[in-house]
């Protein structure tokens, strides 16, 4: 592993945009347009090659795969589990976005098959998807988690330890582990939650972050960090969603390894 | 039912903002994501679950349920009939908005599937469509009205009475009825018209009031007027229609019970 | 054919606006929002008509179908065959993305059976993807064209002639021809290639250009022409493509046949 460090972090940025990896992204339909441009933003090249009769090819030429559950039809549900099964095959790194999976059941069935048949090299949830999926009793309420971050570190390192991933919580703060090391961030701002597709959008950054840095914790750790800072940035230009919406895209365009050298909040463990 | 005046219509805003309701939305693909956003902005917590293996339990633990025929796939067709269904078993309100429907025959025949085996609460279309559903002649193109208000708010009344709901014929001036009792309302800006999504962030503002709101009409009543008085606010503020739609969510995330009071061109009935 | 100058060029943005063509859009769900959106600024009337139970009798009514491959579920790919089935028989126009049809075998064979059972009238893509349509060697990666413009020409040339059809490379410089007569086009800034939908949305333009005007490849060459000069007068006021993607919808909108006229870098050949 590389050195847990705030230098290692910030180089995963400069590797995207040299790499521009091909991330494809299985994903929902509410945010889709978002996770594409925000990976443009962020140098990558994205693909929302969703299509049964697809996947299995392209994920073979794609840097990375992102799955994400939130508005999963019929088709998709056979084009992720096809999709894994090809990742693994083609050894091409995953990460899954278990949207919803505490108050949905088929979400948890499907992760499940994922699991079985396919891999996850990083799994990114809120709080309460994360405890759930560790085995936890969580709260949410719809795609909400209306946990606070109370016991969310040890889920997530039980939840890598079970399948040998990397594995975020996010939320307030978020938690970071491979099962052995752990981080805290405490970046970001409450406007991130005022607008739909902040989580959907980090995990296609994670994505694209994981495409171009071999080691996924940090790939993992830097993408989450760059949001938190991008949307810090975006707050200090707008203070009502709709415009945030845009300058976030805009600060993840305008990032540098200076600024995110400059505004850590991150505490490794 | 409350007292049909301004103080009570504004206050819905503050109801909708402290109970922050569940609103499950089965929408288009267009403007989903623009639904999402604007219920967030507005105070309450989108879901845009749509899944047939998904809908019935989750509608179960909704506040209400958004019906948008938009871009119905024969998937979303199945779970749309499911959901409502549901929403009738479970007692959650149901707002429909029944776009297209004077244009597309298939959309008329789901619309009486619903009726026949679900229910809904509040009918929010435009003149035409709501015209077309009363049994009147209406004058449309593709998914927009080219009919004036004339003869808008009889044929409200009309469907009103034949559904025993609330009835909201929209447009230039924007009628609603519960068969008994009518508003017409006279705010708003042209620019609306220009942007994607007018209509259907309208009605799951809609679905977020009968959500937190007792009072069908009266919520939904005041979640039109405020998607008027936010319109004019961002016209104050943007004279194109992509910055338009920028401020549009902007100015829903910054409406107060005061500009609600301020702004009213209302005339009851 | 109209005189090939600007003047003729310019013109088709007011034509546009005056018959506020009926645009029948079977587009990807990634941008399908910003081609409504588009479409409004530019003064056509969008829909987004692609159910299977829908679409043959909606083509009949639109002013033009725009086809594009991006995203194409099982019950789109039935859809488009239907529709450009429809729109032969109507003789209405239809314009073709051929999305990502070098890298996904599946894409080729939909575009086969559409040129088989259907009709086309413009095919619009990327350089990598008229050169693989035109059975010439491509560079292509994901959805992206690697090539650069050298021998786009001949290729766009080439398939006009196969399918008797306006076919138009779009790249840093774009090709347009009708199989006699050609464009190059020089305006544009790279901006365009840092959000997602630029190419969709210049699709659904020609949609619109097309419905309102008899001559195709005027209306081709004017449509692409005003994306561009929109996206110059856009990079003006935003420098980042959150701001800028906002910016290029509003100048689509202001645009006006006295900026076309003054901004061109077109050479006709």
């Amino acid at each position: 592993m590389d050195n847990l460090n705030l230098d290692s972090v910030s180089k995963v940025l400069t590797q995207v945009r040299n790499k521009v990896p091909l991330v494809d992204c299985i994903t929902n339909s509410v945010t889709i347009n978002d996770c594409a441009n925000i990976l443009l933003s962020y140098g990558a090249s994205p693909a929302m090659c969703e299509a049964y009769d697809e996947v299995f090819d392209f994920v073979k030429i794609s840097s990375a795969l992102y799955i994400n559950l939130g508005t999963l039809t019929k088709e998709q549900e056979a084009a992720v589990i096809l999709a894994s099964t090809s990742a693994k095959i083609h050894n091409i790194p995953v990460i899954l976005d278990p949207v919803a999976c505490a108050a949905i059941p088929r979400k948890a069935q499907v992760i499940n098959r994922i699991m079985q048949v396919g891999k996850v090299d990083v799994i990114k949830g809120n709080v309460g998807e994360i405890k759930f999926l560790a085995g936890q009793s969580s709260n949410v309420r719809g795609v909400d988690s209306l946990d606070n971050g109370e016991g969310a570190l040890d889920s997530a390192v039980a939840l890598a330890k079970k399948y040998n991933c990397v594995v975020a919580a996010t939320g307030k703060e978020d938690f970071i582990t491979d099962g052995k090391n752990s981080v805290v961030i405490q970046n970001g701002v409450e406007m991130l939650t005022k607008i739909t597709g902040s989580g959907c959008m980090l995990g296609a950054l994670c994505g694209a972050a994981i495409g171009a840095y071999e080691d996924k914790f940090i790939a993992t750790v830097s993408a989450i960090f760059s949001m938190n800072i991008a949307g810090e940035e975006a707050y200090k230009a707008a203070k009502a969603p709709g415009t945030f919406r845009v300058k976030l895209i805009d600060s993840i365009y305008e990032l540098t390894e200076e600024k995110l050298k400059k505004g850590g909040k991150i505490t490794w463990k």
